[in-house]
C-alpha cells in the first residue's frame, strides 16, 4: 500500500535534481577541497558555486554564507560564538520562548559560563510582539534571537520590525530560519539581520548539511575549532556531495518557490477548512493567515498526539506531533504551553505539514480514515469519558 | 591523462561497496530517525546498525558511538566537552605538541575559559615518551590527548603506555585516530581510552561524517545542543546517508585491512627504499618502522614543499605538503618543527600517502619524472645556489 507524507517539518525528501548533482562527488570526485592539487581544485570549486546559490536564495553575498552539519549546528554556532565574540560588550540574550532546543540548550550552556537570558512571550497565535523586544532591551544586551516561522506551529514572526529594532539599539539580530528558508521570501540584504540559520533536510536538500549566514564584519568565535576551511570559522574536512546538494535545493527554490507555495498553500487550507468540519473539539494551532504555506497544525481535546500519530502510521500516513526533535522523549511541546495551552490539550497536539508530491486525493483520504480513528481513541480515554457523563 | 593519487591523508575515495549502501539513503529513505512513524523507524534501524559495525571496528560497545560532522568536530567534542564536564575535579590538561589543528585550537579557545595546558615534546621521530606524560601529570590534570598516528609524518604512537599511565593516576585519556581506524588494529576494552574520534574521509568512507567513541559512564558536554539525538549528546537531524557510509567503511576495513595493508606496506616501503637512491638532500620524516601502513613522508633540502606539489600536479600526481588543513595557509608544519627540524628544512615537507588502489607502476612512473623536477626546481633555488657556490 502507498504511503502518505504529511511530515515535512521532520525532513523532505531529496530532490532527484538535488542527488543527480550530489553523485559524481560521491562517487567519483574525493578531493580534499583544502588540497592544492586538481583533486582539491574540482572539489573547492563547487563548493563555492553552492556558497553563491545559497546567498542568492537570501539576498547575501557568497562570503557571508558557512557551512554546518545541520541547522541545529548552525544555531549552536550562532548564539554560542556571538556571545563569546561579543562578550565585552555585554552578557544579556534575549531569546523568544518558542525557540528551538537548538537555541534554547545553547542558552542553558551559556548560562552557566555567565551569560543570562530574558525571554519574550507570544500570544495565543505564538506570535512575538515586536514591544516587547524594544522593552527587554538593557545597557549589556549583545543579541536577540527570534526564529524567522516556528515548525510546530508555522506561525512566521514579524521578523522585518523585530530586527529594525535591534538595529536601532545597536544589538544583534539572529534568526533561527530553518523552518522558513525556501518557502518565505528572504532577503537579509534590506533588513538587518545579522545571522540567519537553514538546513538542508527541510528544503529537498540532503540530510547531514546546513548553512549559517552570517554578515559581513560581524565577529563570532568558532564553535569547531581547528583547520581554515570556511575561512577558519568552521573546521572539519567539508562535507562536498551535501553542499553541492544543498546549493541546488537552494537553486530550486528560488526557481520554484511561487509555483510550490501555490500548491502546498491549497493542500493547508484544504485541510484546515475540511478537517474541523468532521471532527469536533479541535483547535487550529498558529496564526490562522501568518502561517508557513506548507504547514496545518492542529490541537484536538481528550486525546494524546502520540496515539493519533502511531494510529496514522498503521493507516500508513506520516505526522508529527510535537517537534521532530523531542517526539522521541513524549514531553509535551514548550511552544504550545508557551502559548498558554493548558497540559492536557497541548498533548492533543498533531501537525501535518506537506511536501511538494502531496495531492489533495492524499488529504481526502486522510480526512476519511481519520476522524473514525480519533473517535475511536477517545472513547477509550478516561479524560473523554469523565468530561462526557459528567455533562450527561 | 590518468591521474595518480597519492594522498590519501587529505581523502580516500568512497569505496563503491560504500556508495552502493549509502544510495537509497539519499534518493528514497528521507524519514528522519527521530520520528515515531514507519519512515523515521527504518533510517532509526540503519543508523543503529552502523553504530555496531564501527563499535565492532574499535573494540567498543554500540552504545560507545557518537556520531558528528568530522573528525574535527569529534576531538573538538571531546576536548572541550570533557574540559566542561570535569572542570571540578581540575583544570590542567595536557596535550602532544603534535596534535591536529582541532585539538591545538581548540586548547586556545579553553585557555581564554581559564583552562591551563602542558605539551609534550616529542623526539625526532614525532615520538612522545610516555615518561614525559608520566612527569606532566598534576594534582588538577583532568584529561591527556594524544594522537594514535600523525598524518604528516606518519609516527604511530606508544599508545597502550600511555593510556595505562592515565588509568593508574585517573586522568582521562583522549586520543585522535582519525589516521589510524582502519589500519591499526585497535581494541579499546582492552585499553584505557576514555574517548577516541576517527573519520569516514580517511577509510574509503563518505566526507563529513566521524564519530567519537566515549567510554561507557564517561560524562561529556554536547558540543552541539539542541534536540534528543545520539542520546541528547549530539543534537542535530543526523546524516544518515553519511552514517550508513561510515558503518560499510567500518565493515570494510575490519574485514580488508590486513590485505589492505600488506598492499600498502609494499607501496611504501618501495617509495622510502628508492626515493632516496636516486634524490640527495633527502630526509625520511617520521618513524622508520613505527609508521603508517600507507605513509611514506620526506624532507628534502634546499627546496620547497609547494613547488614540489604544483609540479607534480603537472604531471597529474597528487600528494600533500605538511597537513592537509594547512596547506592553504603555507605554514610551515608545526609537527616537524616540534621534531626538531630547521624551518628551511621543515619547508621542504613532501608526503607520500597511498590509497587501496595505487600501484607499483605508479610508483615507478613518480620515480621518473620527481628527480628531474627536483633537480629542475633546485636550480631556481636561491638557497640552493647560495650553499653549492660556497662549497666549490
Amino acid at each position: 500500500m502507498k504511503h502518505i507524507y504529511f511530515d515535512s517539518i521532520a525532513g523532505t525528501p531529496v530532490h532527484p535534481e538535488v542527488w543527480k548533482e550530489m553523485e559524481p562527488f560521491i562517487k567519483v570526485e574525493f578531493g580534499n577541497p583544502q588540497s592544492l592539487h586538481s583533486f582539491g581544485q574540482k572539489t573547492r570549486k563547487v563548493i563555492e558555486k553552492a556558497r553563491e546559490r545559497i546567498a542568492n536564495l537570501i539576498g547575501a553575498k557568497k562570503e557571508e554564507i558557512y557551512f554546518t552539519s545541520s541547522g541545529s549546528e548552525a544555531n549552536n554556532f550562532a548564539i554560542k560564538g556571538l556571545a563569546f565574540a561579543y562578550q565585552n560588550k555585554g552578557r544579556h540574550i534575549i531569546l523568544s520562548s518558542i525557540e528551538h532546543q537548538s537555541i534554547l540548550n545553547s542558552a542553558k550552556f551559556l548560562e552557566k559560563l555567565g551569560f543570562y537570558f530574558s525571554y519574550l512571550p507570544v500570544d495565543r497565535y505564538g506570535l512575538v510582539d515586536p514591544d516587547d523586544v524594544r522593552k527587554s532591551i538593557k545597557e549589556d544586551t549583545i543579541l536577540v534571537s527570534v526564529m524567522w516561522a516556528n515548525s510546530e506551529v508555522g506561525t512566521i514572526q514579524p521578523i522585518k520590525e523585530i530586527a529594525k529594532i535591534c538595529q536601532e539599539r545597536g544589538v544583534l539580530f539572529h534568526t533561527d530560519a530553518v523552518a522558513a528558508v525556501g518557502y518565505v521570501p528572504i532577503d537579509v540584504s534590506k533588513i538587518g539581520i545579522d545571522s540567519l540559520s537553514l538546513a538542508g533536510s527541510q528544503m529537498y536538500g540532503p540530510k547531514g548539511i546546513g548553512a549559517l549566514y552570517l554578515k559581513k564584519r560581524t565577529k563570532i568565535i568558532p564553535l569547531i575549532h581547528g583547520g581554515m576551511q570556511e575561512e577558519g570559522k568552521r573546521a572539519g574536512t567539508e562535507n562536498v556531495a551535501g553542499i553541492v546538494g544543498l546549493g541546488k535545493a537552494a537553486e530550486l527554490s528560488i526557481r520554484k518557490m511561487e509555483e510550490r507555495n501555490k500548491k502546498l498553500m491549497k493542500l493547508r487550507d484544504k485541510i484546515i477548512k475540511e478537517f474541523p468540519e468532521k471532527v469536533n473539539y479541535i483547535y487550529l494551532t498558529g496564526h490562522p493567515e501568518k502561517r508557513l504555506p506548507y504547514h496545518a497544525s492542529f490541537c484536538i481535546e481528550y486525546i494524546e498526539g502520540e496515539a493519533m500519530l502511531l494510529s496514522l502510521d498503521l493507516k500508513n500516513i506520516a505526522v508529527s506531533s510535537g517537534s521532530a526533535c523531542v517526539s522521541r522523549t513524549l514531553r509535551v511541546s514548550h511552544v504550545l504551553l508557551a502559548m498558554g495551552y493548558p497540559h492536557a490539550l497541548a498533548q492533543g497536539s498533531i501537525i501535518f505539514s506537506f511536501i511538494e508530491n502531496n495531492t489533495e486525493e492524499e488529504i481526502d483520504y486522510l480526512l476519511e480514515v481519520f476522524p473514525p480513528i480519533i473517535e475511536r481513541l477517545r472513547e477509550m480515554s478516561p479524560l473523554y469519558n469523565k468530561h462526557f457523563s459528567k455533562k450527561e
